[in-house]
């Protein structure tokens, strides 16, 4: 791997948003080289994914513009900053937007994912080392995006957000494993711990749905019930592990009580994977009285709650929610990318589009089209 | 054990609810003899819980009147119906209002201890045989209660709501265990399984919360929070383990912030020990990102509902509740009967008062005075 740019500002080519909801544009960007605990990754191949359009669109309170948006990804390293030891230049890694420093109170508690150790800068959009971006267009900073900002063709990361992976693994497939893949998986397996012979109601079926359902396939549910109001979904389901398919347009019930009918009381899991409230009450309500429990995994609109009658968990339903599927990063997405080169899971599925960075706004597009689960963009020329 | 009466309408005294919000009139009542696979209890003692005035006070819309109230009691078995194997007349016995037939989905499951076999019967305030009441007076039939109605010398009870007790355990202590005191420590041993070192909140130091406190300080919690807005409760609570004591009337923050300021991010487990939904959702937001469970024990009014921003469980706190503390009824009241002769819980503690059947409407006042835990009623003259 040349080396030839190590300590040297790169210029390169990234989709910058200026302003929520106007077009990105595909501007040069100078990145400077990393600091103390820092990486420079070289970006092949990123995917879009929802989170990335909610910011942009400006709904996200903490958005940060002008940035440079992007957190499903995959690069080789550039570069390393001092003191990092972990990786170094030519590997091969996937950039995670939940760190994993293994010493945080998060960490060490072995309850969560949640590293706490670079969230204030990664939620500032700045570097922890000196509270400032390494992005700029003509010497003005571009925020970080999520601690990732995969929208370049460089971008700079926290050593604790790296993930070194096989170098074997196509990036252009895997860069998925860097969000929507491995947390529909991690809501199943880590964070519900469904078991076999369990009933199983997936809301939503785009990428992180789908994730679920072949998770709980994998975890041996014994029926995997899609719910989503585009019937288009359901024949991609099917290969997911899908077992039937509901769509609540079809009932005058409200879809917990369909549910309940269809189950003889209720499911034993299920999963919302849309981001929205009233689905997240019925996805709780659907569950059987006595264990069932109600995993959330959509993102909500800012200031929006949820609601339910507290009688609902008296009697025995449980609700959580999941942030990366309860994975943590850089422990667990390298053992993923395993998992995918010994095909235990799916990925290359989940890719309906592929296009390049210069696309963006098209991709953006793409997003709310029913037949888009992931585009990937080729991020180099 | 005296059997005369076997087999016999039996006529005693009972305190009769004719209407909500009435006082209850003691009556002599006729109690029907036990049917097939039904146990005639005589009561010798009854405390009084907040569930018993709820629905006298009108505000359960489920409350069916006329009916005899009261589901914390302890007496001696006099007659049994056909099939009954697991009682005999003379054992001594905790009605309890969760059944345990051992043989229902639910029971099966291994994941709760809401017994499904008796509820359509206890709910609709009948017995499971006829779908009618083993009460009248002059042949007008009064309804049960929980399936318990212990507010009465004698009461039909299903036999899989029968706990068998240690006969040398003191009834008048025991009757305890029949609701309150073991709904707070199992809602920390069997809902929230508290670890050793935890922090722990406890919003609302009655009977139930001071029960959470102790079974907290059992399971080696390191902190124990008292919520209460009753300054006067934080003596008494001393002694059931809690170790610091916060008013939220002191405070002009939200009580979940300053909860979260003291914890330096939050408690690890938290308990709703009030029926109050706006403290359900402080209880809730006051736990640790990451792993903070909340359970909810307190029995809002009904339509109330709980809300909180879904953020708030996808960054790792779960929601719960737990009705019963989780305990199985059958097994598990004769082992803290025994838990409590061998003095490993208190129970003795929890009784602020003592008095007759026939002061009864004395004692419901009482509850709502802050200097009382428990009154238990002497029932037999
Ligand atoms: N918790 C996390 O860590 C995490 C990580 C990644 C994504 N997410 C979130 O997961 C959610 C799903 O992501 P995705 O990429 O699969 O999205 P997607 O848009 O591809 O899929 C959503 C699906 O839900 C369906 N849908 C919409 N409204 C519906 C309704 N009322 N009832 C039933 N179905 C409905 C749509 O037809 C679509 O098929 C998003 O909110 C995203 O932000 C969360
Ligand atoms: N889930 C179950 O199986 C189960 C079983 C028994 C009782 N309960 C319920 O548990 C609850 C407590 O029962 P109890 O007998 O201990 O009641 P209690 O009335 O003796 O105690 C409630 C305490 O909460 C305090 N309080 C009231 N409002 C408050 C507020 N806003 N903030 C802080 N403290 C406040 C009161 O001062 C009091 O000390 C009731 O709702 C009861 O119905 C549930
Ligand atoms: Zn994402
Ligand atoms: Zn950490
Ligand atoms: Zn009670
Ligand atoms: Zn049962």
């Amino acid at each position: 791997m040349a080396s030839s740019t190590r300590g040297q500002v790169i210029t390169c080519k990234a989709a910058v948003a200026y302003e929520p909801n106007k077009p990105l544009v595909i501007e040069d960007v100078q990145v400077a080289p990393p600091q103390a605990g820092e990486v420079r990754i070289k970006i092949l191949s990123t995917a879009l994914c929802h989170t990335d359009h909610y910011t942009w669109s400006g709904k996200d309170p903490e958005g940060l513009f002008p940035c440079i948006l992007g957190h499903e990804a995959a690069g080789v390293v550039e570069s390393v900053g001092e003191g990092v030891t972990d990786v170094q230049p030519g590997d091969h890694v996937i950039p995670c937007y939940q760190a994993e420093c293994k010493e945080c109170k998060f960490c060490k508690s072995g309850k969560t994912n949640l590293c706490g150790k670079v969230r204030s800068a990664t939620g500032a959009g700045v570097m922890m080392n000196d509270l400032k971006s390494r992005f700029s267009v003509n010497g003005k900073p571009i925020y970080h995006f999520m601690g990732t900002s995969t929208f370049s063709q460089y971008t700079v990361v926290h050593d604790v957000s790296v993930a070194k992976i096989n170098p074997q693994a196509p990036l252009d497939k895997v860069c998925l494993l860097g969000c929507g893949v491995s947390t529909g998986l991690g809501a199943v397996w880590n964070t519900a711990k469904v078991e076999a012979g369990s009933i199983v109601a997936v809301f939503g079926l785009g990428t992180v749905g789908l994730a679920v359902a072949e998770g709980a396939k994998a975890a041996g549910a014994s029926r995997i019930i899609g719910i989503d109001i585009d019937s288009k979904k359901f024949d991609v389901a099917k290969n997911f592990g899908v077992t039937e398919f509901v769509n609540p347009k079809d009932h005058d019930k409200p879809i917990q009580q369909v549910l309940i009918d269809l189950t003889d009381g209720g499911v034993d899991y299920s999963f919302e994977c849309i981001g929205n409230v009233s689905v997240m009450r019925a996805a709780l309500e659907c569950c059987h009285k006595g264990w069932g429990t109600s995993v959330i995994v959509g993102v909500a609109a800012s200031g929006q709650e949820i609601a339910t009658r507290p009688f609902q968990l008296v009697t025995g339903r449980v609700w959580k929610g999941t942030a990366f599927g309860g994975f943590k990063s850089r422990t667990h997405v390298p053992w993923l990318v395993e998992k995918y080169l010994k095909k235990e899971i799916k990925v290359d599925e989940y890719i309906t589009h592929n296009m390049n960075l210069t696309d963006i706004n098209e991709a953006f597009h793409l997003l709310h089209e029913g037949g888009c689960l992931r585009c990937v963009l080729a991020v180099q020329d």
